[in-house]
């Protein structure tokens, strides 16, 4: 399903844009670099002049990019663009920048370098503020987030919803009401299969809030992302308060995790996320690396990944079938007594929790739709930040029963609205929990070894797999157009339905 | 000594140029990151698309600092600049500014590029290169360095030497001939010396390699240098194969070291040395943070400030008094039967050596010196990078006596002359031991209190007077007036040469 390279010459008109777009790229990689730093290793002191190093580099990269000389090529090179086959890198590279450079140019290079700097501080104030839980010193910082957000939104012709350009710029071709549509018929088949789980018993977990030492953890993660086929020559792990996956180019795509000594689930699934995510860009296409085209098609497609790694392998059966006793020998202390089924069921526990990274897969996409529907609200300002909090635990206690006993663990607990604008930042991981069991099943229908394969433990099949029909391809179609053409069909909810039934009906009674 | 920051208001045109200096800055300061992540973090395989970003960042710094406004700006601020008091800090940034523009508008920004994105490359072949004695993979390297520096004097105005840019980029005010001049007294006392002390017997320093478990010796590294008054909220330390510091601010501020298990003396002398450049970095006044005076005055000025924490004080009677019980107890298998003196002797045992970076206080500058022979000679052409072996280790056994059994522990040790130019690298070291006494002696005359102080391990009298007469300067003077202001007498190796013969008279037969 990739597409070769085009073997025609290159009007100098291409070469030109093509060398102005890598000045913009190698800005944002440089910004990513900074960004990698200010999560992982900066000094506590040191924010402030982060900041503004973060927001000169924005602003230039905006710069650069909205150079009117941008736009004069890109008009020059129509002619080129329609000689060319639509899918190749050349004409999907035209199209996308076209599509970017004319959503840039709205944008005030001021007010891009005014957000960066805001972005920085108000992470900068969250990573103090979320342990103390101190939700009013971050109040105004989110006001004025939700203020920017809005700026922003303005910037742009009036759409249907003032947040169809956030969802739009996550997912492109996806809007409010698309993702609505999406979660609604999801929901409505979601929300009776959890109300009939969690009033069964649940299985027995203390297991896994035994001590676990970390740098043991952290080792048997290393080996295990290894082993999935993340590629540590060309990445590499390090510990971050809230785990990301960051891309400088296709040789350096860095992962992080978080260890808990006192819960093995979160390093453990966390590390398999992560590699999944990392593995998508470690996967694009050489030919498009170090261009507009060299990375994930969209947080959703890129959540996928994540998922597929962390779920549909990492917490299926077959998967614990050759790993369970590499980790029971790993932590015999802990896991002596414990038998690979009772790891199982207690990883795949169903309950209702107060944090959307430690939820199990059935209640997960609930915390999300919470989070879409206040980010909608927050912007077209029928929800006050002041009020979120209320909102929140009343919503929680509505979707799940539960009430959180703080706002750490309630509306303060992800670091999204605090780094990012407010809207677009969630709905990606419900669409990627939906597409992962869509590639996982189009993988296993070509496949059809790739289940036995997992249980000894071999992954190359489905990595393969996924690098040919979607990894390769990086950001050359939108999002409809990738899910297409990796998996044949627009996105269904169906695999995703049947996975949940199959593999929870065999752990609950779903009848 | 310093300044206090007028208060008269700025021009128009001071703003702007300011806003426009502060861009260039930021973009030092990420590349700064980047370089940081390089030696520290950076994925084997992620190589080639750093060497790229850098070289992005460093044609744009380039691109906006040789920006014809910056000219305009410069010129017309010329009667503000006269009606301000000459050690005002507006007055100083601008005679910087101007003399910095005027030195990079000489040279062209893809020149720039070529030579960031070179010397990316070039660290990283060195870096594999080195540990396999492959000096044949490096040659056309390093031949190319040369090419380029030489490429890069001539965008300059002819001077007495070629390498004279060099010098005066490293050591603002001195050149060629002013080095060598300081080099010959130097070495006419200092040869006479190592030849005496040589020939004596040397002091048993064999328990120095015995087993040291790295993660202690780290832990113990940090102790000093956070007592020593490295403030580690404002900086960090991390290993690196070449230990190192780097400031993106005078709020962080970087340092790095290596340790081995079977050497105490590397990480150990390293944390001190680096955490001297680190407290310069750090004490630079903040009203000039962020702009071209908020950092160091030269490479020799740096380095008589992680010359005077390493040795001056660090390997010191004194420091030892206060020291040595602290290390015994955390080492007690190792230097139980080690008593404070014959700790002290061995860490001052003076030997000739191969590797710069292990030399003792005597041996030390024979390095530094042949190494800046060798530099004139490559950049002039008299010696051609294929004959730099067969020169090197003549010159070892000619100065100590030794021969390099290869390249790797011979020309090939030093990371510099694969990460800079060829030229003007190392004079600094050997200035910087002149001017380390030269500092101490003088903040011992105004303070008699130091040497007992240091006894108890307070360092804060030393470090206070070293901030309010060198560090807060910052760039805004040349060397040789940054020296009068702080030890109120120009550059002279009178203190150092008294300072060598009253710490190695007590030790050897000086008479």
């Amino acid at each position: 399903m990739t597409t070769s390279q085009t073997s025609v010459s290159h009007p100098a008109e291409y070469t030109e844009l093509l060398g102005r777009l890598a000045t913009v790229h190698d800005l944002h990689a440089a910004s990513a670099v900074l960004g990698w730093d200010q999560m992982t290793y900066l000094p506590a002191g040191a924010g402030g002049p982060r900041g503004r190093h973060l927001a000169t580099l924005t602003r230039l990269a905006h710069e650069h990019f909205t150079d009117d000389r941008i736009g004069v090529l890109l008009d020059s090179l129509g002619p080129f663009e329609s000689s060319l086959p639509s899918d190749s890198d050349e004409a999907s590279l035209l199209r996308i920048a076209r599509q970017d450079y004319r959503r840039a140019v709205r944008v005030p290079g001021s007010f891009m370098a005014t957000f960066a700097e805001h972005q920085s501080a108000s992470y900068q104030a969250w990573a103090v503020a979320r342990p103390a839980n101190d939700w009013e010193a971050v109040t105004p910082i989110l006001e004025r987030t939700v203020d920017l957000s809005r700026e922003y939104a303005g910037f742009f012709p009036r759409t249907a919803h003032l947040a169809d350009v956030f969802v739009d710029e996550a997912e492109p071709g996806l809007d409010v009401a698309s993702v609505r549509e999406l979660f609604s018929s999801l929901r409505a088949r979601l929300v009776p299969m959890v109300r009939q789980i969690i009033a069964q018993p649940r299985p027995d977990d203390t297991f896994l809030t035994r001590a676990y030492p970390v740098d043991t953890q952290w080792q048997f993660g290393e080996m295990v992302a290894r082993k999935l086929g993340y590629d540590f020559e060309r990445g590499r792990q390090d510990r971050a308060p809230h785990p990301f996956t960051t891309s400088f180019s296709r040789n350096d795509v860095r992962i992080t995790t978080r260890l808990s000594e006192t819960d093995l689930r979160f390093g453990l699934f966390a590390t398999m996320h992560e590699a999944g995510h990392g593995m998508y860009e470690q996967g694009v296409a050489p030919g498009l690396d170090g261009t507009l085209l060299g990375s994930g098609a969209s947080s959703g497609v890129h959540e996928s990944q994540s998922r597929l790694w962390e779920n549909v392998v990492g917490r299926s059966r077959g998967f614990w079938k050759w790993g369970y006793s590499r980790l029971q020998s790993t932590f015999p202390g802990q896991l002596g007594d414990v038998t690979a089924d009772q790891f199982y069921r207690a990883i795949n526990r169903v309950e209702p929790s107060l944090i959307r990274v430690e939820a199990d897969e059935m209640t997960y996409n609930l915390h999300i739709m919470m989070r879409f529907d206040f980010e909608l609200a927050l912007l077209d300002g029928s929800l006050r930040v002041t009020d979120l909090p209320e909102a929140w635990n009343a919503r929680f206690k509505d979707d799940l029963g539960i009430t959180p006993p703080s706002n750490q663990d309630g509306c303060m607990q992800d670091v999204h609205w605090f780094a990012s604008p407010i809207a677009g930042q969630f709905q990606g991981y419900t669409i990627g929990n939906v597409l992962s069991a869509q590639c996982f099943d189009r993988a296993c229908e070509v496949h059809p070894s790739i289940p036995t394969e997992i249980e000894s433990g071999e992954f190359g099949t489905l990595l393969s797999w996924l690098q040919t029909n979607l990894h390769a391809l990086g950001r050359k179609y939108d999002v409809n157009d990738t899910i297409v053409r990796a998996t044949g069909r627009a996105l269904t909810i169906e695999p995703y339905l049947d996975y949940l039934r199959d593999k929870f009906g065999d752990l609950y009674d779903l009848s």
